[in-house]
């Protein structure tokens, strides 16, 4: 039942150094879009203030010293050590708005000294060792898809400062179909682990938006949570063990499906984004291949009735395997740029969508029953086409931030998570804090705002903000997102409920955790990374 | 929405000093045990070696000294501070089979110096700066059920040890009936909590063998897990968020449903067994009172038969509440026993019992379809009654273990976890472990086995083991014990599914999480309890 095997993936895809993704799948800006921003925002669209660089970037010149290149090497191979700038290029950090600002600023880009591409969990033993003796900082890197600075290449104190990147560790080492667990290395991106899967009439079932480039390593490091996470759980939930190398050791954490033999240690390697060690490989929890997908879209009144209906689902257990609710004002912006205009759209109001993963039959059940508590609630069935359109662009957004840069609208998204009772009042205090922030900046937005996670006790909340770039966008951003966070988490929601801390969420680590946990998370890293050279300035505070 | 509100509970239970339970609860040997006794170990029922001492325990002189008496009153109050040798037997430790015979032994028991009964986290918070500054050990005491010595008062190199008792955090401090959510202080016990929940027609769901006496507080610091867990979940799973009390200062961690925010630290205290802090309260996710329970059971020709049916019935969205299956030596013994004599009653195979609560369709729903995978799997349906009379008599049988060493028979009970792919192979080498290991010593032992946790992946293991008490059964116990645990770590299952790690496990700890995990609990260790107090002897390796 258990067998052994390594399955060659495909290269890692890599993204333009200054946009998300592929240029392939870059869509122009839709006549209807232009419109609104044009309207909304009072900007002319056809030239924007934050146009890409041509020509490519230009680079901070490496300081590796050579007697290090050459121990470097001899640990992973000299055809996998790279001072390169034009590998370097692809690994200056993830791709937050921030990020993206600052490619485009035409400014010099402060790219790591060198990359190194270690092919095993011992050589990157080996490289964490000699980094440690030498005072090298580290950034781990998988998909480098970070929208928090997660992978940026912080000297702070150290004089030279490498990326390790893990996308030589690309094979599924085991799987096991009767208990259906399946081991994959950190490098394997979601779509990789997906075929690997697939052969085996498995799925993982974890569908961020980062999906397509994002790692199995980086999902584990940064609780990644997936749209599917209704039905699939978030990717924390998936993980049955995992095998880290820490400057002190490689461990292997997780030994059966539950345990009570004291923390949970997984927990602690789960959400370290790469400060406390390198996650080599990890053991899923994967389910077969849904024979079947039921699609719903349903129409609220209003927000907080829409809340009402999936707190009810939330808590069901057939419940939904995807499941989004949109505000008013996404659900008006969402209709206002659709194509397809279906006799079914109401005025005003909140769409949602979900999807039903499962045998025909009980897909068709928990659909209809779902329907059912929908009417109850208050709310109407729509055409379902709505989340199959969802889903066939549900990795694009990133995308349309890009040519929105271009033609000068500055997006953002920022999200959060609290209870049932908590979330209308959150909703409001970020959305008036964004809007108030903006417009006595002078640049009112739009602001929209959707529940994507749901849990039994509460939900996530989704915020995308539209400004006009003007000039500084970066600062303008910088306050709005402050003023945005401060609003949440004064409200005692979660900093992050999923894009994580790294750089741009440091700041509100003392309130989240508090003194005892600044101090719990202080102790653990100095003792599993004596030295201090595992991705310096994010996360711990 | 959310209310805050002070309920009365009950006083705690308590338990006699050298027995499980009270004594209105305990029943006599039926015929049928006690000639199943002597036949299969060849023991004289009538008396056994093994007696209880008579006339109340001898305890070892309490050392308190005057002036730290004085010091703990001003901080608790003179009426919460106690020496007296009444009080302190009742705090000696928890209730193992090494325990209970140590407590018939007739030797001076090991109590503690003082328990103290603080009746906030502030006070709490008070003491423990105290004894840190004053190097005196603190033991946190719930309802004192540990079966790993979890409680003991180990006096290691410190002069004085304390057993702080969370007796008097005994209210629902919040309610939040939208977000499905209450908080519970830490002394609460279950029949309490679900007598406060059930004001409010809510349920925790949560029903350990120790459910009776044991405390909320204690649930998070051993990772208990009830025999509702297939359908409400583990202890840790129903945990928010949490206070604990810690020598450097007061955290509450969990602020979502669910965060990225770095590590998980509730994940960090959760297992932490009272040497990282005291709990104080605890906020659950609970249910309503479901409308309706199923009842089933089923027949298997052999154990591999019923795990294959149980591994596919625990990764269905509608899977049972509780599900259990005896293996074909527990299903001899349980039959052999039964006073009701079902016309049905099979010869030889597996039993397995299973409910379902929910909705009355529902719960019939989810019953009938997992019957269906049940016959699918080679298996067939029984009288339901069994599981109902499972029910009535599920918190039993620690009573027996005191009635049988009454008579000179020794009962022991084992536990792991581990894949569906490994469980047979586990069950195998624990159960020859325990059978070589006893035969040899010259106590042929009976052995039975039984699955009682069911997860996607995998499942636990529950043994137990009964054999004559002969002379030193301790030592023979412990002998036995080790070969148990290590064929079971040794196959790779964890050391301990949900009895904890306390003293009797400890030494297994750094096999179970590596030189690595073993560096950090001692760095998380350090951080919080820098001078050591907290529960010394247990789980840190």
């Amino acid at each position: 039942m258990t067998s052994s095997i390594e399955l060659p993936a495909a290269p890692t895809p890599s993204m333009a150094w200054d946009a998300w993704g592929n240029a392939s799948e870059r869509a122009p800006l839709s006549e209807s879009t232009r419109s609104m921003l044009e309207a909304a925002l009072g900007i002319a669209t056809t030239h924007g203030p934050t146009r890409r660089v041509v020509g490519g970037p230009r680079l901070r010149r490496s300081r590796l010293a050579e007697r290090r290149r050459r121990a470097l090497e001899a640990i992973v191979g000299a055809e996998h050590v790279s001072t390169d700038d034009a590998v370097r290029a692809f690994f200056l950090g993830g791709k937050s708005t921030f990020d993206l600002l600052a490619r485009r600023s035409g400014a010099v880009q402060n790219a790591p000294d060198a990359i190194v591409f270690p092919g095993t969990a011992e050589e990157i033993e080996a490289v964490l060792r000699y980094c440690s003796e030498e005072a090298v900082a580290v950034v781990p890197f998988g998909g480098g898809t970070s929208v928090v600075g997660g992978v940026d290449p912080v000297r702070e104190w150290f004089d030279t400062v490498l990326t390790i990147s893990t996308r030589r560790l690309c094979t599924m080492t085991n799987v096991d179909e009767f208990s259906r667990t399946a081991t994959l290395q950190a490098g394997v991106t979601g779509p990789q682990a997906e075929e690997m899967l697939g052969r085996h009439g498995l799925t993982l079932g974890h569908y961020p938006q980062s999906f397509v480039y994002a790692s199995i390593g980086g999902f584990a490091a940064t609780r990644s949570s997936g749209q599917a996470s209704a039905g699939y759980g978030r990717f924390d939930d998936m993980v049955e063990s995992m095998s880290v190398v820490t400057p002190v050791g490689i461990t292997h954490t997780g030994r059966a499906p539950a345990s009570a033999a004291g923390p949970d240690l997984r927990q602690v390697f789960l959400g370290s984004e790469g400060t406390l060690g390198v996650i080599t490989s990890v053991t899923l929890r994967v389910h077969p291949v849904p024979e079947s997908t039921e699609y719903r879209s349903w129409w609220f009144p209003d927000f907080a009735t829409g809340v009402g209906a999936l707190r009810v689902l939330a808590a069901h257990s057939g419940r939904p395997t995807v499941m989004r609710l949109s505000d008013e004002a996404e659900t008006a912006v969402d209709t206002a740029l659709s194509s397809e205009h279906a006799a079914d759209t109401p005025t005003g109001g909140c769409i949602a969508i979900a999807t039903f993963d499962g045998s025909h039959a009980d897909a068709m059940v928990r659909a209809t029953d779902a329907d059912a508590v929908v009417r109850l609630a208050g709310g109407e069935v729509l055409d379902a086409d709505r989340a199959r359109r969802w889903e066939h662009t549900r990795f694009d957004s990133p995308y349309l931030r890009d040519t929105l840069l271009d033609v000068g609208a500055v997006a953002e998204t920022l999200e959060t998570a609290t209870s049932w009772s908590d979330l209308s009042r959150v909703r409001d205090a970020v959305t008036a804090a964004l809007i108030d922030t903006l417009t006595s900046e002078g640049t009112p937005p739009i602001v929209m705002c959707h529940v994507s996670h749901v849990y039994a006790t509460g939900a996530s909340l989704y915020f995308t903000v539209v400004f006009a770039a003007a000039d500084d966008p970066s600062t303008r951003l910088r306050v709005a997102k402050d003023a945005a966070v401060t609003a949440s988490t004064g409200t005692g929601a979660t900093v992050t409920h999923h894009h994580g801390v790294g750089r741009d969420h440091r700041q509100w680590m003392p309130e989240e955790i508090g003194h005892v946990g600044t101090t719990l998370l202080r102790a653990i890293k100095s003792a599993v990374d004596p030295a201090g050279v595992l991705n310096p300035g994010k996360l711990i505070p």
